[in-house]
């Protein structure tokens, strides 16, 4: 398998913050600049959110588990739904990262969209499930459309439609099938391993089944 | 648009047997023979289901409803579920003849493939949400692996295959890939518009949506 990945990277954070469990308190460096702060916010926010959930958690609860007040808080968020939206964004922006890493030096439009197609699985299930409570802000996110989830699927689409046109100008896909028309048929086809909300149903059909899936959108593409 | 079915009958039960709202509390025919009353209760069940939903309504609540014992329940039904399987298999089984019908006298395996995959979002949807609360039993049935899911799920496999199997040997299908891979992934690529847990967010991606995905299918399978 060669999708390999490190994670949804609050442990790498935490680390590079110098962050320890017994100084959590007062982990947050103040003298940064407040885009700084703001990243920090969102990465201990997404830390939180992993441990105890999204719905359950208020934003009471989030400013007294990593030390700010409600008030500092307002200074970067407009509400919980917001820093929700932006923890969303990191997870969803490093599946973007991973596919565009993965593609990195495939030989052919086919080779670039079969990474593509198999990173998706791979890096949602790992994002969403290993640390399983981020799964039910993944959820929210795709159902009430907010701007994190609608932004990633139509960067996935946009992607997606720039290496069929890729393909389709050197002769290793169709022509005849309207381009917009295969994007939209091949990202309903992944939704089993793609929304958040039918992975959770999947988790046991990634890789094996969810790549007999990819190779089927392959032969689809067949000039 | 060619599908277009009659819907999960409990109107036209009801009108077979003579029933009305005003002879609710006595309408079955006890006369009639037991296998005739066990499917009359499933209709009734399954009416009673679509209107206040199947997780809030106990076997004590059903039973009052249509106006027998709980005692006269169990002489049919070991349990609340079983009389659910009833009624998903009931409703599963008039998917399962909507497809037959559809394919019958179709030119090609081609073309029975594509009125089988059309058919099952039409009639999916038709069945679980216009009548909105059989959703609700439809989602536990595949949630908790009912028989009357699985059975309805193995019967699709096995129809697809036996589509696929003569497509190939008139040279309609290519038949490089492993067959059994082929089903999976086709029913797979269909999750959006066939399981019902997954399809209510996409009703309104019925037909115009679907059946591009049925179209990406067909082109998958050229030789």
């Amino acid at each position: 398998m060669y999708v390999s990945f490190t994670g949804c990277q609050w442990g790498a954070a935490r680390y590079i913050w110098g962050m320890t469990e017994t100084t959590k308190d007062h982990w947050v460096d103040e003298a940064s600049p407040e885009a700084g702060v703001r990243e920090q916010l969102v990465a201990a926010a997404g830390d939180h959110f992993s441990k105890f959930g999204y719905e359950k958690t208020t934003l009471a609860d989030l400013a007294k588990a990593i030390g700010f007040s409600k008030t500092y808080f307002y200074r970067f968020f407009a509400s919980k739904q917001e820093i929700g939206e932006a923890v969303c964004s990191q997870c969803l922006g490093k599946i973007l990262a991973a596919i565009e890493a993965e593609m990195a030096g495939a030989p052919s439009a086919t080779e670039k969209l079969r990474r593509m197609l198999r990173t998706i699985p791979a890096m949602s299930m790992q994002l969403f499930f290993e640390e399983r409570k981020l799964y039910d802000i993944a959820a929210v996110s795709t159902r009430d459309a907010w701007s994190s989830s609608t932004k990633y699927y139509d960067r996935l689409a946009e992607r997606l439609q720039s290496i069929l046109q890729q393909g389709r100008e050197v002769g290793e896909f169709e022509r005849k099938t309207p381009i917009d028309e295969v994007t939209r048929a091949i990202l309903l086809a992944i939704t089993p391993f793609a929304d958040p909300r039918v992975l959770q149903h999947h988790l046991d059909l990634v890789p094996d089944r969810s790549n007999e899936v990819v190779s089927l959108i392959l032969r689809s593409l067949a000039p």
